[in-house]
């Protein structure tokens, strides 16, 4: 849809959003001492040499005269764990800075922590640019830290993955009649097997079967387990041996019937003391597999593939999401 | 690290780098005709009301004085689709516009097609920002498409995938001891065995077991696969039952020995007819609930997914991966 003048502010705000952006936090000190910090999204480089970053400060923002007095400020590029912070600097009036760790930077200015870069700097000029003013700092001192950044876009956060360079790239036709590297069911199911071909030495160590594991593990999820919530849970993961692999756990000693089935419930289950150190043994070997791989991957990646799962499993199997995502011990 | 003054124009690119941003190209037309392009990422909003954007250039630009005499550009915000316009429109001096279909603009803006948002703008002000001019300008007329955007960031193309509201909330810690939905192995197997409850069914029809699905689908990936492709192929899928699931495909009429066994080299397989047909009946179906499943996810998510699927096989299982994703049928 092409819009033409007069151009519609709600209209024209959206288009800007597909402009995907990182998110800073500009902080300086006021005249007072009061210190001063606003979430900004409308930051970015100007020049290489001399040093100059910019950024837009609408004029009708509490802090604009304060800003415009300060000679120094700093602009803090927000890394992905700090989304509750961009949210507290987004809002008006509270005490922003209150139980926040800072450093002190130039001129006095309140420096955040945890941030994927900070740029100090002083104002080299300023423009008038319809509603906002456009602050040019040039940058004095700067520090960086690897880390995965939070970004906005579409008028939401998002992550950012790296892209794969073959991406650039359309995919090679060969497959498109097979089960190759593209079809979904394929990567999740090749992902699943080694992955978990890595947990199984420890299975067999302990002398349970895959099925007997996925019905342990799933016993951890709650403190008691009816059959039911243990049939939903299990289904199409496991079927008829479900309940052939409970009743080896409770032969083993690992689980057992915490009351039996009546006439208006069925019977439900909890593991032994035997079985949850059994649990325990194998939940942290399977968390060292799993930090070792996770580690291999990056955090970042590995952050946004766990999201990404969640969400799958909302839109595959909604009600067994919600039934295990609140599970409690 | 803090770096004080002199600043390192390397250390101060790398440190720029991490604030994420969307790209742009940037069209015009020079005195003379020619149509000017080039990919910038220092975009950003200005001004709601009146409608303002701006970018930065390099002084030492080749297209610097086109520029700065052009009345009227455009900025096109690339979708994740664009990578490889961005590369053509970051390269110096080839005939960038060869081939693309254009839209004529305002003032005879040549405009890109395919985009995520496209800005008509004339220009309102130049400002000098040391080695960079700065272009302030009024948004004359703007279109977008709801797509994924090509995102930038630390020197790298990346994906921006939207963040879940829950995510800003530390996880609770009650699933700190159990197989949760933050762990990983959970993840892949739930989402795996959701996925292939929905794929069952066919199976089903078809007389077929999981094991016997898994065989027939790993012989589409190459004409012929000899028996150690096929036990690399399916290891920690299935290990002894490989063989009796291939035995009982090639007993269905689905499978059979393309050489046997001799002294120097093992039996290799092939589909049937028969075999591949049925191959084929079962790919189409899996697909149709695999684009289910997708656009219920959302393209660009599902897009992120899969990538970081492949990159999770290349960690986990670097062989493996290798061997799959050259197959060729």
């Amino acid at each position: 849809m092409t819009t033409t003048a007069p151009i519609d502010p709600t209209e024209f705000r959206r288009a800007l959003g597909a402009f995907a952006t990182g998110v800073t936090i500009i902080t300086a000190r006021a005249a007072d001492g009061t210190p001063l910090g606003m979430t900004v999204n409308s930051f970015n480089s100007v020049s290489l040499n001399p040093p100059l970053v910019l950024w837009s400060l609408a004029n009708s923002s509490l802090s604009f005269d304060a800003f415009c007095k300060a000679e120094y400020w700093a602009v803090h590029v927000l890394s992905a764990e700090q989304q509750e912070l961009s949210a507290r600097f987004a809002r008006r009036g509270e005490d922003k800075f209150s139980g926040l760790e800072l450093d002190a930077g130039i001129g006095g200015i309140p420096l955040l922590r945890g941030c994927a870069a900070r740029f100090q700097c002083r104002t080299a000029s300023q423009y008038q640019g319809g509603d906002h003013v456009i602050f040019i700092g040039e940058v004095l001192a700067f520090d960086r830290d690897e880390t995965a950044p939070l970004v906005f876009h579409g008028g939401r956060y998002a992550h950012a993955t790296r892209r794969d360079p073959a991406e650039a790239k359309p995919r090679s036709a060969h497959l498109a009649g097979s089960f190759g590297e593209d079809f979904l069911g394929y990567l999740l199911g090749r992902s699943h097997f080694r992955f978990f071909a890595q947990i199984r030495p420890h299975l067999v160590e302990a002398g349970l079967s895959d099925e007997e594991f996925y019905v342990l593990a799933s016993l951890t999820l709650k403190p008691l387990m009816s059959a039911e919530d243990l049939a939903a849970g299990m289904e199409g993961v496991l079927d008829e041996q479900s309940a052939d692999a409970l009743r080896a756990l409770v032969e083993r000693g690992f689980a057992r019937v915490a009351s039996p089935a009546s006439s208006t419930s069925s019977a439900s289950y909890e593991l032994t003391d035997a079985g949850r150190g059994c649990a325990l043994h194998l939940i942290s070997a399977a968390k060292a597999v799993e930090s070792q791989v996770l580690e291999r991957l990056g955090h970042a990646d590995a952050v946004v593939l766990k999201s990404l799962l969640n969400r799958l499993l909302t839109v595959i199997d909604p009600q067994a999401a919600a039934l295990w995502g609140r599970g409690e011990t």
